[in-house]
């Protein structure tokens, strides 16, 4: 049994209009409230609590300390057929995202492929949701970001990098689309929390405490850095570290954002987060025919979902596999939320009049 | 002391030619031989012993057992602004990588991004290569490659996917371009060789044996699978199998040529090994200036490299610093090649009546 089946159950529509009648009541526009809505409500309803309606209140409290602009809309700065960068002027990351991805996949419709950089955004939920929005389209979708620093380099002690995800879909034409959505470090630093909670022990490359020794102690963890993927430098935790790095590149660095250790801190609310953003849109039929692409695709999933399975697994999943049951589960049963969590959006929700979540029957 | 000092070295000129010379007798045409011998040297010029001259053996066996076509010539298919497809025609793989990485580097010049997908293609070396060959001509270059199956799915027992590289470069301007080159495996199958011949014991996550239980005795790992990038599920080897995943999507499914597990093993000569590979290049120009750009790069890897060190490390490198090292060295001093390599050479040589390969003083 898992501990989301204590939690309370919400239909996705009702999740949807409350998170964004809140996010209008701190002064964005109801488009752009919906637009929001709808990339945190996907992250719960994908099972990915961290990333969903859980992180609404730092958006507001960004919002209300005047680090994160409620108005601002994204801008073509410039573009050719095939590219553009695209200025979000500081305002909320999933609307300048859900813009400049759009764009992409107009650029992938008429020239094949579609690249578009956007800088001065803020945190935009899961990578994921961007990289999807191209299945609709029969594209291929690719979305990174950099983050605030959290991840040392492999041989420092500091945190240099964020967890700098990666996310890629593509549609298979089959039930299960090919969706990678990954952090690249080793774990996320929510998971060193849940440990420091329960006093479990951590796995090993993990993290390093604050002296840059390798530690498997939650609490000398959350005072040091998480390790790259890969973790230590004998297990290639430099290669994790060299994805993170090249996040930032094709991020902060491509955009003209903030980059590794100059971005703030996750949540502060000091100064402007100003992170840089990837997105891109790829045509497999300018290659050959989208029905070959989704038959090879379709193959090779089945390829690996049927290999013999090694001592103690129960199953092989695919990437995207997991998320898509959750999926077909939360849209059906609702979308559990952490009651702690819907009695904080009650409280976001009570300052604007909006009365009680209704939970699923 | 490096297990390398003791190895004679050559003269980068001498092993380019004496190679393309080898190559020529094998039946291919001089400028193919030169540009094959080119990839390959550059491997070892970089320090990477296991993609270099040392495997010209195995391409002329292949083109002497008939399954490696040494005339054929690359032959664009369809394409547009931006994009291409290429097909090897079973060709060398690094005569129809230089071709097809040219033309994504003339799109982006263009078009600012190129995407070239490459069919029918062979084994091409280093991936690195391809991704360098945009610095010159200041572009982002990306190369990605499938290969013969030696890696575990997550949960899986079997040979899944291939050792499946990502290279990346990025020009910083500065004496450290951004270079990584990666395989998505946790260590390369000859790392595994070369443990089991010293008789030492393996790194944990490093492979399953033949019954699919986590192992780190070489002989047994030998006959087992590698993991991907992260190991066990528990340490996220499941990002490592997701990223070996997105690199079969976007070479073999992408391009129409084998994938997964239907790929050849690495140097059978049985059939021809048909793989798919990705080269793109992207214009920082096109999203900015190139001079702040890589102002901006060049600060990022100030900031890593300066970062506080960890326990028991002594510096920070960053990605492609060790290669660029070696690079310097071997330019200078000549390029180390093993005696035994050496030896090999050379009998493939005197097939050709070349002599002997000229040690540099």
């Amino acid at each position: 049994m898992n501990g989301q089946d204590l939690y309370p159950r919400i239909d996705q529509r009702d999740l949807t209009s409350y998170t964004a009648a809140i996010l209008m009541g701190a002064g964005i526009a109801p488009s752009d409230a919906h637009t929001t809505a709808e990339v945190l409500v996907a992250s719960d309803v994908r099972g990915i609590e961290s990333h969903g309606v859980a992180r609404l209140e730092q958006y507001v409290a960004a919002i209300e300390a005047g680090v994160l602009d409620p108005v601002a809309q994204p801008e073509i700065v410039r573009q050719s057929a095939a590219t553009a960068l695209v200025d979000a002027h500081n305002g909320l990351g999933h609307v300048a995202g859900v813009f400049a991805m759009r764009l992409a996949i107009a650029k992938a419709q008429t020239a094949d492929v579609g690249v578009v950089s956007l800088r001065n955004s803020n945190h935009y939920g899961i990578a994921g949701y961007y990289a999807m929005m191209a299945l609709e389209h029969n594209l291929i979708g690719i979305s990174l970001t950099n983050s605030s620093p959290l991840v040392a380099a492999t041989g420092g002690r500091t945190a240099a990098l964020g967890t700098n995800p990666i996310a890629v879909a593509a549609p298979t034409g089959g039930p299960i689309p090919f969706v990678l959505d990954m952090a690249t470090s080793t774990v996320p630093r929510g998971r060193i929390e849940v440990a420091a909670r329960k006093n479990i022990s951590l796995g090993p490359g993990w993290s390093l405490d604050v002296e840059g020794r390798p530690t498997q102690d939650p609490q000398a963890a959350l005072l040091g850095v998480l390790l790259p993927l890969g973790g230590a430098a004998e297990s290639s935790g430099y290669k994790g570290y060299g994805l993170a790095t090249l996040v930032e590149v094709l991020t902060g660095i491509l955009s003209g954002s903030l980059y590794g250790p100059l971005i703030a801190k996750l949540w502060e609310v000091e100064r402007p987060s100003y992170l840089g953003q990837f997105f891109m849109a790829l045509s497999p039929d300018a290659f050959g025919t989208l029905d070959e692409f989704q038959t090879r695709l379709q193959d090779l999933q089945r390829l690996i979902k049927e290999a013999p399975l090694a001592a103690e697994a129960t199953e092989i999943l695919l990437a995207g596999e997991k998320e898509q049951r959750a999926t077909e589960r939360n849209q059906r049963d609702g979308i559990p939320v952490h009651p702690t969590v819907v009695a904080r959006l009650e409280e976001l929700g009570a300052a604007h009049r909006l009365g009680s979540l209704p939970r699923h029957i």
